[in-house]
């Protein structure tokens, strides 16, 4: 038996503003910083002792993990920082208010960059402010920051993370935490759930409430799966 | 040129009371707070991009790192703890008070643990309340918690961990930033100033002020060395 528990960060200043945020760094609310805390809190009282901690190179992922370790009291755990766990590159719709997008290019239009598996906005404008491709956190590490991308995209660089650090880890029993974003959690249970492209984009992963799986020893596909915050009910994917 | 940046985490609450910690994990206090948030500034007024960071398993040491990297705007930083990096072990003198000590052994004796390098505590009694070798964060890593240490011991477990993880950033050119502990650091600095065992028991190293070493391309002694805080000033180790 192993576990991996999926925690999304909690609410950021961009949400509160109801902004697409993507790559850009910003931090969490107030009230981001209690949801992490929670969430720690719960993991704390399940019991399970993890081995290490997986997050972004995004602070609002690395400051709710920080606090979640922080409340388990367990800052020492091993953590790495993966940039294929970043939220998916939202291209020119980044930093613009999603009413304002809405009444711009009509409510259809974003639906369909919002919620189509496989639609990418528009890329962003390389003079963007928010362009991330020459912040020494992509160029040390040689990444080709996307111009945008669709969930379909994201899947696409969060698969190479999943065999690589999660499969691994899940064949030889190391309980794994992941702090991380909507998008790359909802790309990380597509692939662990085998979820339908139309299904994954209904699928709403709360904010600080981690979700844990459980797995039969040696297995990659979950045997039991809930969220720890159980006062927070929730969708869960259907278990296979 | 490459650059390592050594930092003894900002004052505990034992460090307040004055009583032995070693590897007990206790927390900084308000004012350790502030002293890593101002090593945080420091460091990014130094405009030096560090590759990486290093820290202990002892949470003092940690949240100093953590507080520096939210200061300089980088929490995306690849961090690993070591525990080879805690404080030295002080036996059966951990969790004393300093004064009380000094009242039933005698100051000289006591200055004699203190200041001596090779000579030890008493060992920690193994029902001791302060005994760690079944904490989580060893018992996992198979490490042998130590049951004292004199200085010269505690660098005798530090000499891997620089062989093994300074010497290759240092002869690559990854600046480093290592956030640790008196005596943890006082080895780092006996080694690679290679200061005398008499000279390393008085060299005093500043809680929350980075000690930044410059080095020319593949040296691994360094070739200038200052406290980047320069209001507080403070002796320097002597550069060969």
């Amino acid at each position: 038996m192993t576990y991996l528990a999926l925690v999304r960060h909690g609410q950021s200043q961009w949400n509160l503003e109801n902004r697409f945020t993507g790559w850009v760094d910003v931090d969490v609310t107030d009230a981001g910083l209690a949801e992490a805390r929670k969430s720690g809190q719960v993991l704390k009282a399940s019991g399970i002792e993890f081995a290490e901690c997986h997050t972004s190179v995004l602070k609002r992922a690395i400051r709710t993990l920080w606090l979640m370790l922080d409340e388990m009291d367990r800052m020492w755990l091993p953590v790495t920082r993966y940039w294929r766990l970043n939220e998916r590159h939202y291209g020119g719709l980044t930093g613009l208010n999603k009413a304002e997008t809405a009444e711009k290019h009509g409510a259809d239009q974003v639906k369909l960059w919002r919620r189509s598996y496989d639609t990418p906005p528009p890329p962003m404008a390389p003079d963007s402010p928010f362009n991330m491709a020459d912040d020494p956190r992509y160029r040390a590490a040689g990444v080709a920051v996307p111009a945008t991308e669709s969930l379909k995209l994201t899947l696409e660089r969060v698969t190479p993370y999943f065999e690589a650090e999660i499969v691994p880890r899940l064949r030889t029993g190391r309980p794994l935490l992941v702090s991380a974003h909507g998008n790359s959690l909802r790309a990380l249970v597509k692939i662990l759930f085998d979820v339908s492209d139309d299904d994954i984009v209904q699928l709403e992963i709360p904010t600080g409430n981690p979700l844990l799986l459980e797995f039969a020893e040696g297995a990659i596909t979950p045997k039991t799966a809930r969220y720890l915050d159980e006062t927070r009910a929730q969708a869960i994917p259907p278990i296979a």
